[in-house]
């Protein structure tokens, strides 16, 4: 399972542009044909941009050839989950409910910002529809399958978006994370993954799910990819200097105890405490009350998706995907006095996490999920001792963490053998680059990255 | 009905008692008299602070005698709703469910701010129990009568500090406006108010009800005593100079029309159209969808209000007002769903009145009620030629500009002869200024201002 060759990142692939050793058609060109050969064994892709990204290619090899200064990210391919709009073509959301819509006018905001700084958008990537579940599992469009182990899951609701990165078929791309669904499918997929402080990147042009805890961010094969592409999306137009790579030596670094310490795998148990060890973690915080955070930020969740969805499913219930459909409905119905409730619980909490922060720690770390990813044939999770719904539960360390709005970064541990296992890093809103200096700290340790999986199609 | 001696303004006393007119003691002990002995007829004050209120006003009369100079507002005395914190006291808002509450430790920011000015707080003053209602017909304290007829209503919620300060008791008085609360007491007693820009004076200490609409606001007999302590509330140390007295000629003032048009008596069609006359207004302004605004007003309302109430409610429901008690039960079982349109509705509104604002007008006039003071033996108004409870439906007016944060001074108009009548001025957020530049225009021509009730106790 050990990679042979790993793909050139963004960064990598930028320099290469524009010192001239590759053109950018011929690095677009080679992606949409890794997508459309390989992604069959995954099931990733939703749709292929190719004239527009060539087209997009020429141009910048055009500018190159007047001698002109590229701009960062020149020529560099990018994903994004099928929620982000694209000018020309129509946001599907993951469901056929969209499917009439007229085509987006413009970009998404950060599709924008990415596009200015010369990554070119080449496809559309798999989700849960309308981004409710933690699965990809699609009945409209398909299953996205993990690349390490296509018997098992990709995690969700940004499966495809992480899947196409694990599989190295592109550098970088966008998810959206409200309950967790950049952070499990990174996961379980092995791939460097952020959800940024909630409002800090602009959230025009991503289709809504709950007003009050969407996150978009982005999926990466190493954390300087990550970390320049979350600064362009986040308005910067050339990407700032690193801070010093001794610079995560200065933070205090804390475990997540309690609720995070519960219900893990054994190999999850053991890469956690080895990550401590390397970091030198030896206080543990405690959060108050986390379950109900964790209820909290799905009753939240249900009652806005509802809310947004009652209107539509009134007319045409029938073209949801079922497993959408009864959530969206129940959501709908909850009282007034259960979401003004978790919205007054959501106050409390954030200031108990910033009160942490503030005295305890500047980076806590918990771990992303339970263990490995489920099978799909045996979608279970163990919670308690029992063996219970993947779908419904593998949230369980990343709901909570989605109620206070602070930065998560997921670190994809590199374990000697088996499947991916992800931990949370957790930082004070604002504070991104905290979590970008431990992840790269880590990743030049040689104890987390991006290892390349032996896929069949690749043989 | 005329009145004969016009009790002195708030500036005025600060005045006197700057150049040793007379004592601050001598007003506080004649305020303190006048509220024991007279306020039997109209049922105003829940609670006297004798003794401090003195200690306070000896305080200011010693700093005087020293030589030093006296803050703004010194000895000046003033009234709460019985929902703002006075040290050392219990804030019941108007139930006796929070009678066995501990004593506030500190007083609410609003009265820190008017106490620091020199202002000395003398009593709480009545209101509909948490602020429900349009009445101030309170199943525990009593119902509060209109000065200008006691067989009237004087109007809720806070119904105590506008009879108050209509009956000549006090110079100012402060009170809460979520749907109107401020501004229907004000119009039916015949007394300035003011209902704040949301968001722009602090809070903290005042018992909430629905916080996505509580404002806190204030009651005086003229414009500069309304404009001089609102600044100060505002946290200006001092009373910032008036802007030109000509200023309002430079406003684009409007009328709004539709809904605000309709349902009006005769003698508020007739001052409606004196002001406007006297202003030069010509233009009319419309909102869109006004009855959907006052309707999400209220559900916001209802479900906030609920949602704050509830776990109180399943332990002593009987403890409360059964008139407050089935609307609190009612708006903690709406769906979520509707408490998110309305919500969203909200935020569509907001930017429609903005862009009035932006493009149309500076400053809007509608009028606050239908008409008159309802009787208290027969409480209706009349809506679209019904006869409907008063309680539910003075509001017709005021709810629908609850909903976008935009700050509103009543109006007293004077008329020849009658009840009061009371009209809105609405600018945009924070231009409070302008409200004051019309309204002291109108005051200054003789068109608006307090006039002394007679008053059969005061015979």
């Amino acid at each position: 399972m050990r990679d042979i060759s790993t793909p050139p990142g963004a960064l990598e692939l930028a320099a290469a542009i524009r010192t001239g050793e590759q053109t950018a058609r011929s690095v677009i060109e080679a992606t949409l044909e890794s997508l459309s050969s390989k992604d069959r064994t995954i099931h990733s892709v939703t749709h292929l941009f190719s004239d527009e990204a060539c087209r997009q290619a020429d141009a910048i090899d055009a500018l190159r050839k007047q001698g002109k200064t590229l701009p960062p990210l020149a020529g560099v391919p990018f994903g994004v989950k099928d929620l982000f709009d694209i000018a020309g073509h129509v946001t599907t959301a993951g469901s056929v409910v969209l499917r009439n819509n007229p085509p987006a006018k413009q970009d998404a905001a950060v599709v924008q910002r990415l596009r200015q700084a010369g990554a070119i958008p080449v496809a559309t990537l798999n989700m849960d529809e309308f981004a409710y579940g933690f699965a990809t599992q699609n009945a409209h469009y398909g299953t996205t399958l993990n690349p390490h182990d296509t018997s098992r899951m990709a995690g969700g609701s940004s499966g495809g978006s992480a899947a196409a990165v694990a599989a190295g078929f592109l550098p970088l791309s966008l998810g959206s994370d409200t309950n967790g669904s950049i952070r499990i499918p990174a996961s379980l997929c092995g791939v460097w993954g952020l959800k940024p402080t909630f409002g800090r990147l602009p959230r025009e042009g991503a289709y809504p799910f709950a007003a009050s805890l969407d996150v978009v961010g982005h999926f990466a094969r190493n954390v300087s990819d990550l970390a320049s592409s979350f600064y362009i999306m986040d308005g910067c137009g050339s990407i700032p200097e690193p801070s010093g790579a001794d610079s995560w030596e200065t933070l205090r670094i804390a475990r997540l105890e309690g609720w995070f310490a519960d219900n893990l795998s054994e190999p999850m148990g053991r890469a956690l405490e080895s990550i401590c060890a390397a970091l030198g973690v030896t206080r543990g915080v405690s959060l108050p009350e986390v379950a109900t955070a964790r209820a909290s930020s799905f009753l939240i969740t249900a009652a806005e998706g509802g809310n947004l969805h009652l209107p539509r499913l009134k007319e045409q219930a029938d073209a949801y995907d079922p497993a959408t459909r009864d959530r969206l409905l129940a959501g709908a119905m909850l009282p007034a006095d259960t979401y003004l409730r978790a919205q007054r619980f959501r106050r409390w909490f954030r200031d108990q996490i910033h009160a942490v922060f503030r005295n305890e720690a500047d980076v806590l770390i918990a771990p992303a999920v339970m263990g490995e990813a489920p099978r799909l044939d045996e979608p279970t999770v163990i919670v308690a001792g029992k063996e219970v719904s993947a779908r419904a539960n593998l949230g369980l360390f990343t709901q909570p963490l989605s109620l206070p709005g602070v930065p998560v970064l997921t670190v994809p541990v590199l374990v000697s053998d088996g499947l991916p296992l992800g931990l949370q890093l957790v930082a004070a809103p604002g504070c991104e680059e905290k979590l970008f200096s431990v992840a790269c700290h880590l990743e030049r340790a040689g104890l987390a990255g991006c290892r390349l999986p032996e896929m069949k199609a690749t043989a």
